[in-house]
């Protein structure tokens, strides 16, 4: 049986970096892939702390190289390529639906390094084509691997949750909340404010874009905006979120998390608040993106680790007030 | 000084039937309208156990006739009218968007019996003449009462969450939970479900409304329903219309709560669940759907008391499995 390096979690033996890992084997309509960079996120981390009750491979950001493929696929052998998560069923009633429900939402997925699938943190795994999108040479193999949390970024504008006038924050100053900031500062001339924690966090945002240092003095806006995109991680988050959206306004709800026993959903009524989630977003919005430079994800990588360094670099990815850390195979 | 009958609340003297209150002097721009029959909301409950911080004149559910009214006024002296319970300021920020925003959500308003404004359970009121609706001679006086809990229940149609596709599923068999099941079954001509606690009360609905007894046993159909109206009231209620609605599904508040510490946002996000608020709504509409009978909600009032018995009517909404109480003045 061929083997491969895996950075692996278990509850019982944490987080290991295996030489001897099997090798996965492709199926009709997959592509093996060869990873070229891997990036760690915040849900691998809370994964390694028993999130989604998952064993195996950790991973789901990367760049690879095809390396086998079906004949007459869309997809060649040696194509660089990033891909989606979301492993749909192809055969139930939210699939049948197709679009945007089977992408992100088929009940009976797999995902990759959260739900039943193996991740990226590996020499080698398997995709199904379709989840593949061929990375432009514009774009670094650096950059090439925030196309999945840009994706998600840009899943705001793909719900159609702004436009041009839309008076709108973001709260939460993490990789996700300045993604965010800046997917939808290109896409208004004005009316955004990033609201953060962290001086030098909110800093990493391109020059233009108005932020607020949300410290312990801060008196919050309230019922100013359109739009408020809650990122922050915690449930204080969401309070603020709510309290600063007008009457008929949209909260955009990027993270979850148990809620204090004092949560109230008064506001929500009174003010007749719309709340929505927003998950996994589109790909190639977040190639465009990044081919034509209106966005430069790079400044976010606080460090790249050889893959031989990979529970080093997981423990740095821990450490409060990193960025992105990534991981790079030879 | 005029004088009135009254019943008040105060955090002191709890409820009060006073007879020598003050009665209302109207200003230019107001009515002054004489209450003939009032009814009991679930809200007038809540502001005896401290809801709102209100003192003064209970209620806001009324019919009553025009006593005084500015000449060559829209609305003339004589009559019937119910009228909308919220007082916009007409200058601030909001108010000056207009539409529904200054009719629901100045963030200055008065609220009739609830804010800043003493209530319909007296023998007068004054209202501004923006606030009043004719009261068509089809609509009997113990039905046109309803006008404003039926105005809430077609918020639900005016914010355009519901076609005629849409699979819906209102939880709750309150007084609000069967109007909105009946409002949303005019709309449709199928698939909608209505679940409650009390077997009882479901039978109150038109034959044809498919109904389902959600008692201990019941399994929950997960992720089934495009659209969710949570009415119950009760936390339990919003976790059973998250997990019952559909991926991009819509889930409508209609009522507030403390949520329990174990609430976690968590499947808002996975599902992209989208959470509306509704509260006031559109008596044109109500007035319409009474007019027309294609809604009668005369059979949910449980008794009507004579003014005189108002106390002993308010202990009598607080017992558990009343419906409507209405108070007839005299
Ligand atoms: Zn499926
Ligand atoms: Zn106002």
């Amino acid at each position: 049986m061929a083997t491969m390096r895996a950075l692996t979690f278990d509850p019982k033996e944490g987080v290991v970096l295996k030489r001897n890992y099997p090798k996965p084997i492709r199926k009709s309509g997959e592509a093996l892939i060869r990873i070229i960079r891997a990036g760690i996120c915040s849900t691998d981390i809370e994964i390694t702390k028993g999130y989604a009750d998952f064993s195996g491979v950790l991973g789901h950001e990367f760049l690879g190289i095809v390396e086998e493929v079906d004949d007459n696929s869309s997809i060649t052998q040696g194509q660089r390529v990033c891909g989606e998560i979301n492993l749909p069923c192809n055969s139930c009633k939210i699939c049948s639906v197709g679009g945007i429900q089977k992408r992100n939402h088929c009940p009976k997925r797999t995902v990759l390094g959260i739900v039943n699938k193996d991740g990226t943190f590996a020499d080698y795994i398997t995709l199904p084509v379709d989840n593949l999108y061929p990375v432009p040479v514009e774009i670094s193999d650096e950059r090439a691997v925030f196309a999945e949390p840009l994706a998600a970024a840009f899943r705001i504008i793909e719900q159609g949750l702004i436009n041009e006038d839309s008076v709108v924050a973001v709260i939460g100053d993490g990789k996700l909340g300045l993604l965010i900031a800046e997917v939808i500062s290109i896409q208004k001339s004005k009316g955004l404010t990033v609201f953060g924690r962290h001086m030098e966090k909110l800093k990493l945002l391109p020059q233009g874009i108005k932020t607020v240092l949300a410290d312990k003095k801060i008196i919050i806006p309230e019922d100013q905006y359109d739009v408020v995109v809650e990122a922050t991680g915690n449930p204080e988050g969401l309070k603020m979120a709510i309290s600063m959206t007008r009457p008929m306004g949209v909260v955009v709800m990027k993270s979850s998390y148990a809620m204090g026993s004092e949560f109230n959903t008064f506001p929500i009524v009174v003010k007749e608040i719309q709340i929505i989630g927003s998950r996994c977003g589109n790909f190639q919005m977040a190639l465009d993106a990044m081919k034509t430079n209106k966005i430069c994800p790079k400044k976010l990588i606080t460090k790249c680790y050889s893959f031989e360094e990979a529970v080093d670099a997981m423990e740095h990815a821990m450490t409060k007030g990193t960025m992105k850390i990534q991981l790079e195979f030879d």
